[in-house]
């Protein structure tokens, strides 16, 4: 059995999930909202479930979702993507990256990673022989400095996995910290993969930059993209990559040999979807904004301290802020046990043994019934 | 630019509908059916898409199709498996046998493989670090030997990869040839991942006899199965891995960062598919059996030599018994482009550079009208 994979638990967001649907705690563990999202995509791919063909999809993508793909990162990000040459469509944002990882590194290179992060980064990266390389980032600002990233390069470097908005700090990445990390990435000619899944998922009036837009970045950059997120339909599965010609053909390649193509009443509905008016996507997020804001008020009330939340489903609780004296893993196994609510520790973003953050995660795209229930079960239990 | 997907062309079957479309040739190259399969099937996918819950799988499978899987199994080959422990849903059976190599070996270990034999095999086991050992089998038998396995046999030896019904030489393997690999198998503590996607579609009485159905291989044998196929939808990629427990949790940690889950939707129909009784099955195999006759007459009358065709949508042509002083590659794209008509030439399914296999293969999964079309453009080519 290799090691890699022996020696690692299941997934966070499984065992919570897992735990809430035992204890029946309320879940704001694992990131999926609680009702349904947009109604129109799911009855467009039920159309094409009895209209259209149900056998293999091309490799690369459908025609129409692969256009749709171009042109709504056209019109909502300015990035112009030709739709045969620089869009790939996966199983998920998951296969997205696993076809990242397996097709652009080799054994012993090295990737730099930014803790905490996503925990199937670095399973992937040792699977695919590489060497992970971690910095680590504090809050309540989240960002890498100078000081760091000269540390982290090595002539070795031949991959930087970033993710923007975070998940689970929440931050975006600013322009002025694109443009110092590309300054890196150019010179060791290392290439950017940027889980941008969140994208439309931001609050304030706050502006995403995905690594597309960063100068320098254009031919290294490969932004990652999430119908699942994009519709709040997380079951679906189906991802976007945009990516220069040499990359997508080299990931298409990996790609082919981990799942092929993805199921075509789904793209045909993707592709429907990214057609809506945006003023359909701001009514979500405005939405979740609503919610995040609630969240927060309620906690804050019952006497935590919360961290800023600028994107993503999730708010985070400071520990050490709110007067709690635990760790991560202590206060999300209390709060699902005791208190009744499943949230995610940041230590399960971080490598197993080191140095835990003092952060628990929660979802808030719940209903406000289930949020105000989950913030008093919560501040009952302090 | 990893080497191993840097040096690879476009999967021949992406290639071969591509060239087909472009020329509009009559495309009996990839395997998938002409007319979409089940539609009691699809309309359960349509109703689970409104009714039921969009967001995330349980990441090894709905509990639903895990129960459908493990009793169709039951019911159909005598398996008997624990559905929480015995079973675990992949996005097609592609993932499952990327998730099996990825999580069953290590860099440095042998896994052999029969050629001529499915073109993700090779790559697969490559990005895994392990080393391909090649046993070439013939026809028209397509069969091994003892003196075969006992050259390929290696202290190193971790893994076995097969498939049965096999694609694209169409035999099943027989108990005794399966005594023999057992043998092998269980001195060497090796795993036997068995590619049983086409399972239910075996002609003439036939008996398929699956991995798990061997002594000995009960802890050793990982049993892949897929609703594409079983369904007639290929596009739908929803693959099961049946297996001891130990195996199962195992390939489910690569599983849970290669694709995550799976779309619900399409498990929930799967679940009411797997149990449609048994006579729905043997009514679509009866056709395709008509419509292997239907080809293999048809070619044989216009003057080529067929190999027979035990199970799969496909009818292999034998070259050089046929008369065609062409090599497989040489017949495909003269067939594409000359009598318009795509074939996929066994040449695809060994390794490159290697010695080839004088014989193409003919996918029978249309209607009539478009075999006769393609057996009178081959005829007349000829
Ligand atoms: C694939 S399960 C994880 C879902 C998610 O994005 C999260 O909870 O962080
Ligand atoms: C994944 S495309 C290949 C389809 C198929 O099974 C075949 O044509 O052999």
């Amino acid at each position: 059995l290799n090691p890699v994979y022996a020696g690692l638990g299941t997934t966070i967001f499984t065992t919570m999930s897992a735990l809430a649907a035992e204890t029946g705690a309320i879940n704001l563990g694992q990131g999926f909202p609680e009702t349904d999202g947009f109604p129109e995509v799911r009855e467009a791919a039920a159309r094409a479930l009895t209209d259209s063909s149900n056998q293999y999809a091309p490799m690369k993508g459908q025609g129409a979702l692969l256009e749709a793909v171009a042109g709504f990162y056209g019109r909502t990000q300015g990035l112009s993507l030709d739709p045969a040459k620089n869009v790939l469509i996966t199983s998920g944002a998951t296969e997205a990256l696993a076809a990242a990882v397996f097709s652009l590194i080799s054994p012993g290179d090295e990737v730099i990673v930014f803790e905490p992060h996503y925990d199937a980064y670095a399973p992937l990266i040792e699977r695919a022989g590489g060497v992970v390389v971690r910095v680590r980032l504090n809050p309540p600002d989240w960002r890498f400095t100078e000081a760091q990233l000269t540390k982290a390069f090595s002539p070795r470097t031949r991959m930087v996995m970033v993710t923007t908005p975070n998940n689970p700090t929440t931050r975006l990445i600013p322009p002025e910290d694109w443009a110092l990390l590309a300054r890196f990435c150019v010179a060791h000619r290392a290439c950017v993969v940027s889980d941008e899944v969140w994208e439309q998922v931001v609050f304030d009036g706050t502006t995403h930059h995905g690594v597309l837009n960063v100068p320098g970045l254009e031919t290294l950059g490969v932004k990652i993209g999430s119908a699942g997120k994009l519709f709040a339909l997380t079951g679906w599965k189906v991802g976007f990559v945009c990516a220069h010609e040499r990359l997508i053909n080299q990931m298409a390649k990996a790609h082919q040999f981990l799942t092929f193509a993805t199921p075509p009443m789904l793209q045909s509905a993707v592709a429907f979807g990214l057609g809506l008016p945006d003023g359909r996507f701001a009514e979500e997020v405005a939405a979740l904004q609503r919610s995040r804001d609630r969240l927060r008020a309620g906690l804050e009330a019952g006497g935590f301290r919360t961290l800023p939340s600028e994107g993503t489903y999730f708010l985070n609780i400071d520990l050490p802020g709110s007067g709690v004296a635990l760790d991560g893993q202590a206060f999300a196994l209390r709060g699902v046990k005791e208190a009744g609510v499943a949230t995610i520790p940041l230590d399960a973003f971080c490598a197993p043994g080191g140095e835990g953050l003092p952060v628990v995660r929660l979802c808030f795209a719940k209903s406000d019934a289930t949020l105000d229930r989950g913030i008093e079960r919560l501040s009952a239990a302090r």
